[in-house]
């Protein structure tokens, strides 16, 4: 029996878990909490854009969630030994720089910058760098257009150059001192295997090409002289980054003997390259081309997949397309949802003061309703929109609110919003060549929220599926490295033999209702507009919105 | 000593008010809620826009408040005997018609519709003939445009001729067996009065004139050829219906013997014509020309007067100009929104779930907020658009929410919405040549929501002042009494020097602050945007609404 470790750093908490790698049977578990802030997010509550993380929590539950999942496969199997463990898989939240000295030490981690919220993880969802983001995309659209086309012809507030440019204007002190910056995908790879020198780190082109505009066709991270308009001193920063990101078929290094002895694994067993979280987790929904893997949680990523070989254009509000950025030797697509759960959450808990216990039942009084019979329609852009408008600095929307409008209809409407987000983003991939015969979902909400599985299938017209595995993250940075491992080793020789052998899809799935679809096309188009008056696309009449969905909610009365 | 008695019929019970006519003073109040219905009001689950009244409960509901009144009175003054009322005045709110056979009794009334709500009293705020009201509007502004210009160019669902039309569309039995309709505030003299043939009821021409297209320069009603454009029996129906119609200074009939046994007051004293409710809450509050009149409850109605020697013109979007309609002598104008303390109701109890406790909980959290820190703005349009839209299928609208939106935001963002949509209706009758310099609240909101008040003089930026009864409605009927008594009885020769006696404001009042007042203009341009584009006033650019709303939101941060 041979066994692959898969880390999945979240933004609440670290998962462990150890999968066979003939059967993908996850053999243990463990989920370990960041000590630090609310949930692990270390918030301002001053400034809602700001969330950072300390990067201090990482090794502390890196080694805690290991050893427990090894305490859990060992109680779950008592043949199981941590010597059967070739290879180690990490992903992590994104893009989520780190400034660190020469030693690639966290600045956090030093006495100076203990308390500084700058010196720590900037957090994917921190959006405090929204004005440096729209500089970047007029700068760059206007010198060097090609650089945002590839993401969507916007950069964003949550990016890897708006964050340290941000924190250049507002803590020179910080920026002065961070010798580098390093991806948390690429940070924690280079922790396990001891690199010490941020120019050895080997960074993935998974965050480099979605999050810091790298690009192999243009020799890289963007050139000094655009970096320069920006300011001087990013220019400068730019050769002490890296100058080479690589996909999911490179070894990142090995287990250094100190982390060995603190995991109680193996020395040397090779750890991958690290990946953003949901790209890992597309691999472990076994992605393909045709298949869209969409990984529901407090925000949504979706990931596609096309042959490397096929001509791809740019897709306009697409976060990104790079070349092995997902599975080697394909073009990896990313887009997403700011805010999905995270609204849910918001409505239930924040605004009707509920527990877990009142979203079961407004998922009951919600799932008796009928599409377009509560007349509502909202916007599920709390947290901004990242594809395909990429402009956080938009806010949430809900219209058709009569005297009688009840909580549970509302909550219905907040999932209809994020079904016709996500109706967005895939029109638009289709339309530009992109394959989607069927949709995987994973994530905790995917697990465990029918009601949204089946409006979403009723919304997109596609049968909708869960992955197996309710870790599917860990799951796919566990394939990798059984790939990285190789035959050899008693691992796989390519992604698509180790997808066949360890990741799969639910029996149970999710068609679509031709009848209700057919009510939500009517509905997707009033969301349409909403989307376009409000996002800027174009300008609407929107005189007959609400006599529509007035309309819409008496033709579904019998 | 000399008293009078108001009576004051709303929405869910009837008010008894025992008033001194030298003073003013409340010797004995009595409120008695309808039995039937929802607090008095007939819903149908299945129709949100039906709301019917049982007509038997308000000769119940009178006697039983008159008999409080009167023993409230005696407690409070042993001095006090019924024999000292010397005239009754009466409100009710409108359009509320009732079918009646020709004897005046209400077909509810008869066992063969004892269980029909068509039969029964429609209820001001019953929505169901929101398609004969379109029709109405089309075919008046085609073939009688002058009609439907004193009524601020749209007919409204709420109205007399809607409802008697939706009756006889969906109930012909019913329309058959009416030989006539009767506002409930003309209904409840003539009932007091003992009128038992519909033709020779004193009607009020406050009702006919705001809500049944009455108009002496036009000869009354709409004429028949007009109504046959809608419907033959409605040509028909007109001539058994009124030719006439008269203001407050016409007395409706004395008290009959049977009714004055039944309450226990002098046989023969006068009663007023009937008003709708907030017309002689104007009265009661004090209203003079330059002085609006705001009766804030469930909904609001507004109310000013213009001296009816002056040219006036036709309003848009006023619901009416009526000559008499308040006061004998001027102009009466009335505008009015749909739901104002219906919405904060919905907000705290059918979404928060909470009850009197939570709106003191929220009131005391959004007071503390700023203007324009919540980043929110709503459409207060849950009930549909009174005035200035005329329009009862808008519905509501919430924009700006984030992940950390709080209740209280959204508490505090429906009372602004509520005094941008009172905004909008001042602007336009300002802008008409209807002076306004200072408004007096009056109603159950103004009562006890002191937040409400103070929002309200920062985005409207004039004074606000609150009616010193706490039942002004029946204090201004009470005043009315006076005037039709006449000074030979103890009474009052006319309405200004009644109010000057018996009405009054509060020694307290709300002050705009010109910062407050400066945010505010900035948002109530963003609800212009709104109101205008979800309106159907003008198309509009709204790609900047949701970056506006952030630009004063990060204004008011320190």
């Amino acid at each position: 029996m041979t066994v692959t470790l898969g880390l999945d750093f979240g933004t609440n908490s670290v998962r462990a878990v150890l999968v066979r790698c003939e059967t993908g049977e996850e053999l243990g578990t463990a989920v370990v909490e960041y000590p630090h802030g609310q949930s692990g997010v270390i918030l301002d509550p001053r400034d809602a854009n700001l969330a950072r993380q300390h990067p201090g929590d990482y090794s502390v539950t890196l080694v805690e969630s290991v050893r427990a999942a090894l305490a859990a496969a060992r109680a779950a199997d008592p043949g199981f030994e941590p010597a059967q463990v070739i290879g180690i898989g990490i992903d992590a939240t994104g893009s989520s720089p780190i400034p660190v000295d020469a030693e690639n030490m966290p600045l956090a981690l030093q006495p100076e910058f203990a308390e500084n919220p700058n010196a720590q993880c900037w957090l994917w969802k921190d959006h405090t760098a929204h004005e440096e983001a729209a500089t970047i995309t007029r700068l760059a659209r206007e010198h060097r257009p090609g650089l945002v086309a590839r993401c969507g012809n916007t950069y964003s507030s949550e990016w890897f150059w708006s964050k340290i440019w941000h924190c250049l204007r507002v803590d020179p002190g910080v920026f002065v001192a961070a010798h580098s910056w390093v991806e948390l995908a690429d940070y924690l790879p280079a922790l396990l295997a001891g690199v010490s020198d941020p120019a050895a780190i080997v960074r993935g082109v998974c965050a480099a090409g979605h999050k810091a505009l790298y690009a192999d066709d243009w020799g890289g991270l963007p050139d000094q002289e655009f970096l320069a308009l920006l300011d001087p001193r990013l220019a400068e920063l730019r050769d002490r980054l890296f100058s080479q990101a690589y996909d999911a078929s490179t070894c990142a290094g090995g287990l250094s003997p100190a982390f060995a002895e603190k995991l109680g694994l193996p020395a040397g067993i090779p750890i991958t390259v690290g990946e953003l979280d949901v790209h890992y987790g597309a691999i472990g929904s076994g992605i393909e081309e045709g298949v869209l893997v969409k990984v529901i949680g407090t925000s949504t990523c979706d990931c596609a997949v096309v042959r490397a070989d096929r001509a791809m254009a740019d897709i306009p509000g697409i976060c990104g397309i790079v070349p092995g950025a997902i599975l080697p030797g394909y073009f990896g697509i990313e887009a997403g949802q700011s805010a999905v759960g995270d609204i849910f959450r918001w409505w239930v808990e924040d605004v009707c003061h509920g527990d877990g216990s009142l979203h079961a039942d407004l998922s009951a009084e919600a799932a008796a309703l009928e599409p377009g019979a509560s007349g509502l329609l909202a916007l599920d852009w709390n947290n901004g929109n990242r594809t395909v408008l990429v402009d956080q600095r938009l806010t949430g929307l809900l219209v058709g609110q009569t005297l009688y409008t009840s909580r549970a209809e509302i909550y219905r409407a907040l999932i209809e919003a994020t079904a016709f987000g996500a109706r967005m983003i895939i029109d638009r991939i289709v339309s530009h060549g992109v394959p989607v015969r069927r949709v995987v979902c994973a994530g905790g909400i995917a697990e465990r929220n029918p009601l949204l599985l089946q409006i979403y299938a009723d919304v997109l017209g596609v049968e909708m599926q869960v992955s197996r595995s309710a870790q599917s993250c860990a799951l796919g940075a566990a394939i990798t490295a059984a790939v990285i491992a190789g035959p050899a080793r008693g691992g796989h020789p390519d992604h698509a033999t180790a997808q066949r052998a360890m990741a799969g899809v639910k029996a149970e799935s999710f068609l679509p209702d031709p009848d209700r679809h057919a009510v939500y096309d009517r509905l997707f188009a009033l969301y349409g507009d909403l989307h376009d008056a409000f996002g800027g696309v174009r300008i609407v009449d929107l005189s007959r919105l609400m006599k529509e969905l007035l309309a819409i909610k008496e033709s579904t009365r019998i």
